[in-house]
């Protein structure tokens, strides 16, 4: 399986490496590959069924691990089943969760200096990384596509700790990312974090439940930025407020296999 | 094992939960046991031998997973084993890193708030938490007391991936979070992250070495500002920059236990 990242147009930001910077940076590789025009474009955004339904299609096979296991508590699985209910009323779609990236965007190619160490099978997107249930990351997201907003159940199980007895700094920033992450590509194919701001302000005890509320503020300059609430079910307590940007790129088909 | 995290003075960032935010906060009930005055206080900062020495210890029982294992390649071992060196003539010390972080701090108090859930014994820290050689997180961080530095050596593995053969922005985010978390409560009871910032300039491909270089910046009102580069190990590629803020506290002992 091949994957293939382009800038829609050029790579504005100034904290990226420019032609000065020494060759070998990915990043600079990106951008450069579109002011050489030597790959296709197409306007962005695409429509949304397509991006999303592509994204979001279900495999046969392959763990989903966005569906409920026997780890989940009452809290994580009622307001599962709440916004499960929204799925069929409101618009929402629930994103589905595979072991790899590589699952969720087969036949698409990725360039030369991306494809490097692609010749293993074992590699696990990182919030998937512990595979018992209800040890590590549980977790699901719901994305909204009209008002571009997703909300991320999150159970965190005792191999993420900090403090003893709550969830390390660290680990919660990580699912934010992620949740970013994929917002950000269902919103308009946002793909690679800029750069990523969080302020802690209470800790999360293991194994309760935290949820994610995430918006795309605005997209500018091929620019997305996204902001997160993360707090309790009652919303009486705010663990932590992050923001993000990511860079919009799009994955380009792989002719090849065609 | 009992442990207590109390805020020498007060909390003045006005980040922070102030007392009309709702009681159970962990973070509000940190910096009213101090307000209130019922918890002992000492000066800032103790001694740097007795402070590093405590920390390091090595165990006797439990896994040093800072030490080298068959998955290290060669520019992990050859720059670990450069440092190493410095431990002997420069006064760098290594920092031990064990399964928890209530193995690093034995015989402390934690208040009422902060001893929820401490009942089971298979908690790990997060960066800790892939058990197998290899697959995950694999790193040392060696610490300069005088000059209230660290240097972190970094081999990612193939379960902390993002853009496929690439390390997920989260998860190089939660390794500068722990090792800032070390560095700040070796250099001054720096103890826990009040806010994080991070901005990629270039993906880290898996299996490469990553060295994350952590510099306390200051000292003031009980927080401490650290900052990170990371790059590549001959310094041609920076791959993130980083910054934090802890919140000064200290361990009290648990006086019951002497």
């Amino acid at each position: 399986m091949e994957l293939f990242l382009v800038p829609p147009t050029s790579c504005p930001d100034s904290t990226l490496p420019q032609p000065s910077d020494p060759p070998r940076s990915p990043w600079w590789t990106l951008c450069h590959l579109s002011h050489h025009g030597d790959q296709p474009k197409s306007p962005l955004p695409r429509s949304w069924p397509g991006q999303v339904s592509r994204f979001c299609q279900e495999m046969t096979k392959g763990k989903n691990y966005a569906l409920p296991n026997a780890s989940w508590g009452p809290d994580m699985l009622s307001l599962y089943h709440e916004f499960l209910e929204k799925t069929k009323t409101s618009g929402w779609v629930r994103v589905p969760s595979f072991r790899s990236n590589r699952d969720h965007i087969q036949g698409f190619k990725l360039p030369l200096d991306l494809s490097a160490n692609s010749d293993k099978s074992d590699w696990r997107l990182f919030t998937r990384c512990i595979e018992r249930e209800g040890q590590g990351y549980e977790y699901v997201i719901f994305f909204q596509p009209s008002e571009k907003k997703s909300i991320c159940l999150f159970q965190p199980g005792p191999y993420l700790e900090g403090v003893p007895g709550f969830v390390h700094g660290g680990s919660l920033a990580a699912l934010i990312d992620e949740t970013f992450s994929k917002t950000a590509y269902l919103s308009g194919e946002g793909l690679l974090t800029v750069n990523f701001n969080i302020r802690f302000k209470n800790l999360i005890p293991l194994g309760s439940l935290a949820v994610l509320n995430v918006n795309v503020e605005k997209i500018e300059d091929q620019k997305m930025y996204l902001s997160c609430v993360t707090q309790s079910r009652d919303q009486q307590t705010v663990y932590a407020k992050a923001s993000g940007t990511f860079l919009q790129m799009h994955l380009e088909k792989d002719s090849s296999r065609q």
